[in-house]
């Protein structure tokens, strides 16, 4: 027979997963074989992991630093040719993208408003002296995903910390110095989305979220759709880039984007940064034309380039940081989160790299310049490469 | 290429589809033929129906009346032996339920507490005469389910109500006298339970939902388990009468009703009205140990079998309404949604009931003395047994 403590823990997995059923903490995939779609809860700990306050008050600290560094790599348009000049020549992913944003700046009319949504990722680094460092490993500025089901998932640890089924030596009660703040990112987003409509200042206006097709990730994006509609009252329309292409038109010496013969105030990219979204010349006419649009787009083409990995890695150059922040402790505080990130180009720095990553292939992990997930490269990988050579 | 109407049908369904998800508007079937359990939304209409507005408020006002009915039939010792000693002679089912409300009777001590959770079905039937008429079906005394979902279906049609993609000429602001009445059946089914949780008045005692193994609609069940957790602070365990028989005792002069060592302050059926929830005598006994425990329960097993279909046909007599309802205008008021309902026993009344079926199946339905769907016989069958005669 089974102890009470293995029957709470089934209650309370068994509860869990149909808590985050009925409050839409899934994601769809489609069955690769079956061809079915069957929505399944994201794979979550039941209790959240304790973490060292000052590193989360870090990580609070910097994102509007981190915003504004963007913001200012952004607009810094010699900084920019610097570096995507450069990344042109050995990624033509990039190369395109840089062309998109070089075709902006040649219009007339310029959206003025823009709306960055962005993530950092970090890791906590434990080293040797026992202190928790935090280690900024990105900053994502397209497509930065999961803010619905994050917020829910701290709803799901709020309400796991209050049951009964809980063991008494995981309830928070017994951490006194522990809090547990909840994420407020869902909410955050949407308004995000729904003040820059409001700036846009047409009352018929719509939103307009860029997809991939069969986005197994789209219970996370539809509740920013109703929250945003619920809140603001705001119509959200689901396209691709193909989908773009073919119903979407500029209108105006302005160039206010249409879709559907409906004015588009925002768009919002859910899409667009890994090269599977442009399988043909269509879709980047698409791209080009919802930036060189009136629209809001979310974010515009300089702020998803200056995302890139090329740009944070020269961040780190010495010196650097100080052309974009002016205040010499918000450099000091930055740099305090750098984890060590290098080229892999022909450039003298770039050869040093290659040698240490194939001397120690354990301590790095290969990353290309863009977005998305399931792109590292571990030193698994590393270490065949030069098994290879 | 398809309209523009087609284009937001289409997208409406599929943000609907999607809301129904993300909202916990499922149900949990276990696929017969893989044994895969993969959640789907439920059947849903994108917009409500219209209903006259006369008939609405008659069935709201004749609720209150109904719990009244059924609280009065229960109480009423020399009525309820009357109906359920003849029952008894042809309904095995309802002979062992008979036998546990006698049970029960026996008992030196009572909860006098009781709660109910009664849902009237109706149809309305439109007459020769074009007037609308409420015809009651029956009222579910025991596991009346779908309180849950039916809230998030109001909620949804809500949502369709205000969306953009909603055809003008559905669209409610054209029907100036229509108004969407919000269903809060959830709260008020979780509420009930929680404030018969503070009647029993012993803070660590907890509910009990009684359920059916491998429950397909259990996302019902659940939402009404958290919003008690959220409203009340209330631990809801799910068991089925099998495992209520393994886990639960009584105790002391009162018959407290323990499971698993926890004090029960409330037993909710959404199990145990059908024969197939008896599979062998340990549910009767669980069945029993339940009804004769100091937890108060939903509904008792009085209240259960004042929810028989033989029951709401005697009610159906001349003058047996009147010994149960004091008022004669709410009487009248109830009388007036009766349909024709016939017993089909060896009484007079009973053979002339079959000769009617048999000659106009087409004009009834066949159903049994119990609760729970799919019940219903309807003339087909009886055609078919007829042909068999």
């Amino acid at each position: 027979m089974q102890s009470k403590l293995e029957a709470d823990k089934n209650d309370l997995m068994e509860s869990n997963i149909d808590w985050a059923m009925v409050n839409g903490l899934m994601i769809h995939p489609i069955d690769k074989n079956s061809g079915v779609a069957c929505p399944i809860h994201i794979p979550f700990a039941l209790v959240p992991s304790p973490y060292p306050l000052e590193s989360y008050q870090l990580a609070y600290e910097l994102q509007p630093l981190a915003n504004l560094l963007v913001d200012q790599v952004a607009n810094d348009k010699t900084f920019m040719d610097s570096v995507f000049q450069e990344v042109a020549k050995v990624d033509d992913f990039t190369k395109r993208l840089y062309q998109v944003y070089l075709e902006t700046l040649r219009q007339p009319h310029h959206q003025t408003i823009k709306l960055g949504i962005h993530r950092s990722d970090y890791l906590l680094h434990i080293a040797a002296d026992g202190v928790p460092k935090l280690r900024q490993i990105e900053i994502n500025t397209i497509s930065a995903g999961l803010p619905s089901l994050s917020s829910l998932a701290s709803r799901l640890h709020r309400f796991n910390l209050d049951s009964p089924l809980l063991p008494a030596k995981l309830q928070l009660e017994k951490f006194p110095n522990a809090t547990l703040p909840m994420s407020e990112s869902l909410s955050g987003v949407a308004n995000g989305i729904g003040e820059a409509w409001k700036l846009y200042n047409r009352p018929n206006s719509i939103v307009v979220m860029l997809v991939q097709p069969n986005e197994f990730n789209i219970f996370d994006q539809r509740w920013i759709e109703y929250t945003l509609r619920n809140n603001y009252g705001v119509r959200l329309m689901r396209k691709t880039l193909t989908e773009m292409d073919a119903q979407s038109r500029l209108e105006g010496s302005e160039n206010r984007l249409f879709v559907d013969n409906v004015e588009v105030a925002v768009v919002y990219y859910r899409a667009g940064y890994t090269p599977r979204d442009y399988p043909s010349e269509r879709e980047w006419t698409a791209r080009t034309t919802i930036e060189i649009s009136n629209a809001i787009k979310c974010p515009n083409i300089a702020y998803h380039l200056a995302g890139s990995k090329k740009i944070q890695q020269i961040l780190a150059f010495p010196g650097v940081l100080e052309r974009f922040l002016f205040r010499k402790s918000d450099v000091e505080k930055f740099r305090s989160t750098f984890a060590g990130l290098y080229p892999l180009d022909d450039s003298e720095e770039g050869r040093l790299a290659y040698q240490m990553a194939i001397s120690n292939p354990e301590k790095f992990v290969l990353k290309p310049q863009r977005e998305g997930g399931g792109t590292v490269t571990t030193s698994l990988t590393i270490n065949i490469e030069r098994d290879m050579l």
